[in-house]
This record gives structure tokens, C-alpha cells and sequence, in this order.
């Protein structure tokens, strides 16, 4: 797909913000939004959107008033699910993220989740503050199972990371592929996920998939570890899982309701490690995003296709230089 | 070296144990003892030692009375530091240690302590605890720069699994070989240790190598684990390294008093992770000491040249199937 008629030399562009904003010096014709209002507000006469705020459901609250003008949505994110109602799905406005940024960093951030849990670090870190020394067993994550769903660039460098020490890895995508499972393969597969990792987008296929049923499903003492998005999992089926001691844990760097709520009893549950939705965002990260975004800038100028267009259907990026997901 | 005339194939076995035993089904003739006092009661008329508690100075403390018969001690740990004196030394009893059956574990617990502190783990269950959602961000290991100390199977396994991950490694051994640099190349090498990594024996010559200068050495922000022994590290140095803010921070299994006394400024010293010497420690490794003794012991029994058989000059095997350290 590609944005190439019409578009201005200096097109106005509209950065719909939240806590932080991402330094844009040298672009010419940039307005600022928050919110759903201020984001109406500044639409008319707006070519190119830039979400930064990607949790944001302004876009989506403020859609009527985007539909005149606009072009084109860059989402400062790999997941588009915010993004992902019928106004903007049956527009004309192309939408692209951020696919590539986060791959290594996520990976990374997964690995070292698996290695604190089989090492129990965070029993450790409890014992030390209480100045305590107690040997425990750990265990050895060579030679364990994960099951890695998402096989788009993040899901693949996860995978790669896990076999890397010496991990075994089934990877699971929408549909089988070389190297690949289709999610139709999750009850053959689930049984024997000593982990479980969530690294898919948000699509009305995978909302709410590890639920009641798919918990049941794991090995006893099962880890489950989501870097996708909070929806992906039942969480009350999740508390429960862990509560009845079904699950071994649980690390969520993404929940359903973000920031978390302080009353959830996801931070207080044994085995369950709560991070902020960090597991992408390596000191650089911002500008990373921002070179992202001005190098489709510049093509999006020159009349040239954009990079990582997503299909608006499905709800991510099927094309790219890593191979179709 | 073999041990090779005399034996019994049914030798009289002691096993110096601490707070757990080993489990040693089927053998006969065995003996316990779990202090100096008692090892020395028990040594007269044993021919085998099995040091099951490898940190004690029993050995040490009870040598003129093991100097009688014993013909072959074997410790159920890789270092050796506590058997290195010279009345074992200069006597023709032959010492063996349980090489490789820590070589995994122990990079695993490694590369853990990295991606912990690199993606500021720590942090984030200190926050959990109190319920609060804090975003920052972390840090990419791909890239970064680790020195390893330990040319042996440990500091081996270690170097693959952070290269394994994208860290660039240099490996350090007692002398230069193809692949290591030699203990004489330190000095160049620490100031591009983003993360100093310690795997080696504790020797004369390691013992308290990362002093104040070598710590000093290193680049701003340097992280130290410590795998190997406390006494590689002058602790005393490494406090005050990281009160200064020199350090990024320090993961310790292993202090130079074991248990920590809990009087210890390292326990609360932020940025600092202490661990009650577990890194080799995964579930079956008793089974698997046993069975390396065991296997050993079989040999002993043939007659033939025992596994592992340290050169106690040097503190370490310097021949094996893994190649010389």
C-alpha cells in the first residue's frame, strides 16, 4: 500500500502525546493532542498522525472529526490494536508502527524473566532484605519447553534468544508456516509448555485466548509470560490458575487495564512478577522511534511507499523485512 | 596421575557432610564425620575421603591424622580452595573435583544476574511490592562488553551463553591461549568490562584480584558478579566502590564469610544482589555429585586413572575433556 498522491512537502502533522513527546526538531507544522478533544480539535487540516501516546483511545474517540484530511497514522509501538476500529479500518488512511524496534529488546527482557523465575530470583531478593541466607535448588532452563505465540519479528527473535540456551521452542503464528505452528496446534502444544509466551498482537483472534481453558491445559507448574497486550489473558482465570496453584508463575509486563490498578490482586500474587510495560524500551528507545517514524516521514514526502503498512483487517504488519508473520 | 596399586575394591569411605548428606545407597563401608574433630576419628583406617561439604577446613584442620592410609580425597564442587594446603599438597594422596557438573547451571545463573540488572528487575519488584506502576527504562545487553574471568569449563560455559546472547566477551585465564587472554592482560582488558564476570578458581594468584585498582579500572557504571569464591574480591574495596556511585552494581553468590554474617553492609548495598552460592545449584545436582563420585569411584575400584584429578600446586584440573583451562 502507498500513500503516493497529493500529499504536501510540509504536511501537517498532529502528535497525539501522553506523559512524554518525542523531540521533533526541524519538522515544520507540528500541532499537539493529549486527548480525545485536543486531538479533534487539531485534526482538521492534519495529513500525518503520529501516535506516541499508543495506548491512547483518542484516536478512536476522536475518529469523526480525523476522518477529513487525513492521510496517514504512524503508531510509536509494534501493536496496532489501539488502532484498530472500523472508522479507521474502513477509511482510507493508511496506517503504519513500529515494527524492528522492539524485537532484541523484548527478547532480551523475556529471557531474563524465564532466568530469574528458574532461578527464583525473586525469593532471593526477599531473603536479602531480610538479610537472611537460604540455599535453595534452582533450576536448569537447557533442555525446558517454551511456547512461544506471536510470529511476527518479535515472536521469531524470542524464539531465537530461548533456543540460544538451549532452550526447546515451538512458535506459534496465526497459521502454520515453515518453522511454525498455525494457533489451531495450542491444544496439541499447550500440554507441553513448561513456559508459555505471549508475544502476538491483540486481534479478535487472540483477545481473551489464554483463558480458563488454555491454563488447564499447561503442564503443571507452567510459567506464563505476556509482552503483548493484557487481553491476551483471562486475568481473573490467570489469578486463579496461579491462587490454586496450578501455575508456577506468571510475569506480566502487559496487563488488561494499564497502569495497573493499585486495588488488582495481580501485585500481591505468589509467583507473579508485575513490570510496567518496559520489556521494549532500552535506553534509546525514543529516539529509535522517532528515526523510525521521520525515515517514513521522508518517504511518505518523496511519494514513496511507506514501511510497515499494517493490514487493517488482521491488525499487524504482514509484509516487512523479516518475512510474513 | 593415577591411583593405581593397593586399593580395596571395597575401600572404607568418609564423608565430610554438612547440614545435608549425600545419598550413597549400595556402598558399604562409609563412614561419617561432619568437623575436623570428628573427620580426624573417623580418617584412621579410610581410604577414600568424599568432601561433600566443600566449604569446610576440616580437611585442613584435621590433616596430621588423615595423612594415614587415605589415599584419594574427591570434593563435590569444583574449586578446591579449601584442600589447597600444603600438608595435602605435598602428600601423595590424589584429589579430584566434580568439573562440568556446574558448567551450565552456573552460566545460566550468570546470564540471569545480567539481564536482571540490565533490565533493572530488581527495581521493579521493589515497586511491586508497594503497588506502584514506574516505567523507566532498561538497558540492551546485545552489544555490550563482558569480561570473564575463568578460563576453565565455567568461565567457558559462561562466555557462550552471554555471546550467545550478542555480548561481546573477552575470556581471561591464568595465561594467554588461542581464544583467552592471560591474567596479564587485565589491566587493558577492565576498562572496557561493562560487566566483570568472575568464574575462577580461587588461588594464590586470583585471591583478591579485584582490589580497589582493578575495580578502579573499570568504565563508570561497571557491574561485578561473582560466581567463583568471596576471596577473589576485596569486599571491603567493592563497598566503597559502589558507595562512591563507581559501580552500576554487583551480584554476589558467593562472599568471602559463608554464610553473609548478617552484620554485613552488602546486603542492603544498593545496586547489589546477594545470592547464598547457588549458581550451580540445580535441582538434581546432588544426584549428579553422587554420580560423578560414583563414576570415579568405579574407576578406583578398576584400578584405573580417576576423572578430574586436580594438579594441587596449580588449585585446579588442568587437563580434561573440555581442554586445558
Amino acid at each position: 500500500m502507498s500513500v503516493s498522491a497529493g500529499q504536501g512537502v510540509h504536511p501537517t502533522i498532529t502528535v497525539l502525546h501522553g506523559d512524554d513527546q518525542p523531540q521533533l526538531s526541524g519538522l515544520e507544522h507540528v500541532r499537539l493532542a493529549h486527548d480525545a478533544a485536543t486531538l479533534a480539535a487539531a485534526l482538521p487540516g492534519t495529513e500525518v498522525l503520529l501516535v506516541w501516546d499508543f495506548l491512547s483511545d483518542a484516536v478512536h474517540d476522536a475518529w469523526p472529526a480525523a476522518d477529513a484530511g487525513l492521510r496517514w497514522v504512524h503508531t510509536a509501538s509494534a501493536g496496532v490494536d489501539r488502532l484498530s476500529f472500523p472508522g479507521l479500518a474502513g477509511s482510507a488512511v493508511t496506517v503504519t508502527n513500529s515494527r524492528g524496534v522492539f524485537d532484541t529488546p523484548i527478547a532480551e527482557y523475556v529471557l531474563g524473566l524465564v532466568l530469574a523465575m528458574a532461578k527464583d530470583l525473586p525469593t532471593t531478593l526477599a531473603l536479602q532484605a531480610r538479610r537472611e541466607w537460604r540455599h535453595r535448588d534452582a533450576e536448569q532452563v537447557a533442555g525446558a519447553t517454551a511456547v512461544v505465540v506471536g510470529g511476527g519479528p518479535i515472536g521469531r527473535a524470542v524464539a531465537r534468544l530461548l533456543r540460544a540456551v538451549g532452550m526447546h521452542v515451538e512458535l506459534v503464528g496465526r497459521a502454520a508456516a515453515p518453522g511454525r505452528h498455525g494457533f489451531d496446534e495450542l491444544p496439541v502444544l499447550l500440554p507441553r509448555a513448561g513456559w508459555l509466551v505471549l508475544a502476538a498482537p491483540l486481534t479478535e483472534q487472540t483477545r481473551g485466548m489464554v483463558d480458563a481453558a488454555a491454563l488447564a491445559a499447561l503442564p503443571a507448574g507452567a510459567r506464563v509470560i505476556n509482552v503483548a497486550r493484557g487481553a491476551l489473558v483471562d486475568e481473573a482465570a490467570l489469578v486463579a490458575a496461579v491462587r490454586l496453584g496450578r501455575l508456577g508463575g506468571a510475569a506480566l509486563d502487559v496487563v488488561a487495564t494499564e497502569p495497573l490498578l493499585p486495588s488488582s490482586p495481580l501485585w500481591e500474587l505468589p509467583g507473579v512478577i508485575i513490570s510496567p510495560h518496559m520489556s521494549g524500551d532500552t535506553h534509546g528507545w525514543r529516539a529509535a522511534l522517532v528515526d523510525a517514524f521521520i525515515a517514513n516521514l521522508d518517504r511518505y514526502r518523496a511519494g514513496q511507499p511507506l514501511h510497515n503498512v499494517v493490514d487493517k483487517r488482521l491488525g499487524y504488519v504482514t509484509d516487512g523485512p523479516d518475512g510474513s508473520i
